[in-house]
């Protein structure tokens, strides 16, 4: 038997991220161990645990029905393996799950590796605000024009509009599921995955035919974090499971993101206790992803700045004699230069470029403010 | 002459901040130098900027003048002098701006030194959102009934709000001015700086008379972020003179701190950008400025947390058997043993406790969900 068929077989029989079974592949192969199973050896414990499974199970005529809908299953030996998901091997385990997936049932048609070279994962709330969701779908369009995959686990609220907004403006989107790459979980989003799979990746640690449990979620957020090379968190309540994706994203070193929100929002607090104790870096916009995920200083996000204005020209004794300059009833320039603190000759110095600048004018009587600061 | 009488006219000659005087100062003593300017020196070069202030000056009516105002000079000498101040000779100036002031015109019941000792600085932008007002009011009022005095501008907008906040828990508040400690700036504000004279303390580098200018606000920022242990920006646009006393917080080595807000906000810009590329300590409630201030853990914020469940009491197997358990049908123990991926004899020790939660009950057919979840 392959090494191919007997990780399916032991992907169908396992719950995802199983370390003793991951670490008994590991060490005899994938094929050594289900033999071993088959025999009904209870090697680490797992044996019992299977038994159940065991019976009836025919791997090949799996791998050739998933084939039908469409659906392969990539194995670390094939070249669409993403060389990152092995990363997890050598990460320490979470809540007792960890290790890197058996193998991936993968319905669409981009390649895995080559959209997680580059993706970013993009995760949150599933009682998302209208907030959260415009801000993940914008941020999410920002990657998907910038070529960068976005990555994410097509629940409600946040997942669902991080996935929409790269589909708006035709980037590349990957769905990780919690069930069978067959399975629209939750329902409401068949239309949603159905698309994902026509022009993205819909993605899978379990089999086809597999239902979503609690458990398999908190598995599944490895691999969102495991897929992408950063993870932004967009709205996350101190319950969210998006706090477990960023743990995980944490553990395998990969960069941790926040969107912060009014401090008054429920869904913001697990963002804002990542950046304030986590580490999670701050970022507001897409180009704050790119510049975090993009090999150190090959992108810089631009800092935003209000436009400049005549008087940032001006030096600091400039601008107290430009203040000093009356609006309505012209002085001269003994008095502005009582009222500026500054001596009579740097007045006059000083009035002759305002004067160039169109800051102030002279009448018969003395120095005038005029109206025009800003620059057009 | 005494000290306290030539700092005082020192104090009304030059323009805060100065730091050509205060180093001259520093070196010769007020005395000297307000002798050395009397007799028209030009000592780096002060003379002659200060020239068409010197004639009429009469220092000792001055202070005898402000004192029938309930306005004390409050000098180095003195024990009302806060320390910390001194930090600011110390620091680097910014834009051409520095030095610990020559004394500070103070009105108002309570002791500067003490109120600084503990104090926090709120600010932000004058056109502040009413989400900004509500979060500076309900954060510097937890620190007023915390003892923690707020010093902030008394400008409209994060200034007031912080101001309001504390005062309306009867909290110790000061108002650093821009201008004279005996005028309103802005006029608006003439009853809640009453108000804050009657009760806290309005505290100004610039002699009564006074008017505000754009460079005085300039050194009132120093002058903010010195007489506090740390800074607290709420909403700053990107050119909010509450960026420029976040730089003097930095450069005096206090704590400067930001409270996020939805990053769709132009007031909140600013404070995104001082928390990400700054080192400002994201803060979302009063308690976080209050573990930030304290002598180093001295005091610890509560990390918000959500209800406990019954179900975190669980292992992972138990909650992986939960899970399986149907809610409508009945199902046996070798099927919850198949679906859950737990062996058989560990599938009934989990039902016992399980059973024991009340999270599952037995029928004559098998076993169910219960609905209860959550612990009351």
């Amino acid at each position: 038997m392959s090494e191919r068929v007997a990780r399916a077989a032991l992907s169908r029989l396992s719950e995802p991220g199983d370390v003793r079974l991951t670490t008994l592949v590991g060490r005899l192969g994938a094929n050594r161990v289900y033999e071993l199973l088959r025999d009904e050896q209870d090697v680490a414990g797992v044996y019992t645990d299977v038994a159940a499974r065991l019976r009836g199970l025919d791997p090949a005529k799996e791998l050739a029905d998933a084939a039908l809908k469409g659906i392969r299953f990539v194995c670390p030996e094939d070249d669409e393996w993403p060389r990152d998901l092995d990363d997890l091997d050598r990460a320490e385990p979470l809540q007792e799950r960890g290790g890197a997936p058996l193998g991936l049932w993968v319905k669409g048609p981009l390649r895995l590796d080559e959209v997680c070279r580059s993706a970013a994962a993009v995760v949150g709330s599933r009682s998302a605000t209208t907030y959260g969701a415009a801000v993940a779908s914008d941020l999410a369009a920002h990657l998907g024009e910038h070529g960068v995959g976005v990555v994410s686990g097509a629940a409600f609220g946040i997942d669902q509009a991080a996935h929409r907004g790269a589909l708006a403006v035709k980037g590349l989107t990957v769905a990780v599921l919690a069930c069978g790459v067959d399975r629209a979980y939750p329902s409401a989003h068949r239309s949603l995955l159905d698309y994902i799979a026509e022009t993205g990746l819909v993605v899978s640690e379990l089999p086809p035919g597999c239902a979503p449990t609690r458990v398999r979620f908190l598995s599944r957020n490895r691999l969102i974090a495991a897929l992408a090379r950063g993870t932004v968190v967009v709205e996350a309540a101190v319950r969210s499971g998006a706090l477990n994706t960023a743990n995980w994203t944490t553990r395998l070193n990969r960069v941790l993101m926040g969107v912060p929100g009014p401090v008054t929002s429920a869904p913001s607090q697990g963002v804002h206790e990542l950046i304030r104790a986590r580490g999670a870096a701050l970022v507001t916009r897409g180009e704050d992803v790119l510049e975090l995920l993009a090999p150190s200083g090959s992108f810089l996000a631009e800092v935003p700045r209000a436009p400049m204005l005549v008087t940032d020209r001006l030096d600091d004794r400039e601008r107290r004699v430009l203040d000093a300059v009356p609006v309505s009833r012209p002085a001269g320039e003994d008095s502005i230069a009582r009222t500026a603190g500054v001596g009579e000759p740097d007045v006059r110095a000083a009035m002759e470029r305002l004067a160039g600048l169109r800051l102030v004018e002279q009448t018969s009587v003395g120095w005038l403010r005029t109206g025009h600061t800003v620059q057009r």
